[in-house]
């Protein structure tokens, strides 16, 4: 099969067509976070693989979030949030705030976290570094918001010797 | 020094502000993509790595450009763009169409190549897995703009047995 064989999206069903993207979409390494937020009094938790970096000046990252999940609902409620990029040692992290309908009482009692300040997002403890947002613009696209952060806060060090938890084919390596 | 060790951003200077995030951003893993889009002529690629899958309804990524670059003005005013996930064995692709100012003429004489059809993006040939994007929306976001796109056609294969080529602190591995 060469280069130029090519699946045109619309002309078989929309299912195929969104089953062929999800699997090719995994071939995109992916460096995986938690992002966190405030929601009154509780705190909310997301594993993530979808977060950039779009600027220095101001330091601005985005996030995708599905629309209609409790952590984009924390997020654009509260207006910040924090995104604690994980090592590879902290793959239970991950697998613990990855799931989506995991209940938010004691969701956060065997992550180790901080938070710096009252009403501050908690970070993960642990993490390679982590970024304290407010949120500037959001994004609609399809299913999902943009949310577009602008940087408040870092942590101070960073683990420079560790290896990154990175998301590859659906899998954590 | 503590996970709750803190940069605040803004009580120091905002160049001491933006290299301290500029080193922390680097921890995040990020697999590499071409980004290719034909302008007028000409086409125009620009390795990246601040791309993301948002949605598999209807299928959606985005891609994060310097607003002020070639790329992004032809992604823009054309209203198509290809991103092609690179490969391990491509760095040497990666190196060559990361460099912001190469001249157009002779850009991708070195780089193996597919046009689907004439006036598509060309897809560079031994990606893992190539995408074709209509433009649906933009956001800017502090020096970049979000480029929205919806997919229109995907490879029919993907190279599922070679690894990604991945940046992490600044270098690929």
């Amino acid at each position: 099969m060469s280069s130029a064989d090519a699946r045109i999206l619309g002309e078989d069903s929309v299912r195929a067509d969104q089953d062929a993207y999800k699997q090719l979409a995994t071939l995109a390494a992916r460096g995986v976070a938690v992002v966190t937020a405030v929601r009154g009094r509780w705190d909310v938790a997301a594993t993530v693989t979808d977060f950039l970096s779009v600027s220095y000046d101001p330091p601005t990252m985005v996030v995708s979030l599905f629309s209609l999940s409790r952590i984009a609902e924390a997020v654009t409620a509260s207006g910040r949030f924090a995104i604690s990029l994980l090592a590879r040692d902290q793959r239970g992290i991950a697998d613990r705030l990855g799931a989506p309908g995991a209940p938010l009482v004691g969701l956060l009692d065997q992550v180790p976290h901080t938070r710096r300040e009252p009403g501050a997002p908690i970070v993960v403890d642990g993490s390679l570094a982590w970024f304290e947002l407010r949120v500037v613009a959001t994004q609609d696209a399809a299913t999902h918001v943009l949310i577009v952060g602008e940087v408040t806060a870092t942590s101070a060090a960073a683990r420079w010797g560790a290896r990154p938890l990175v998301r590859w084919r659906s899998e954590y390596e």
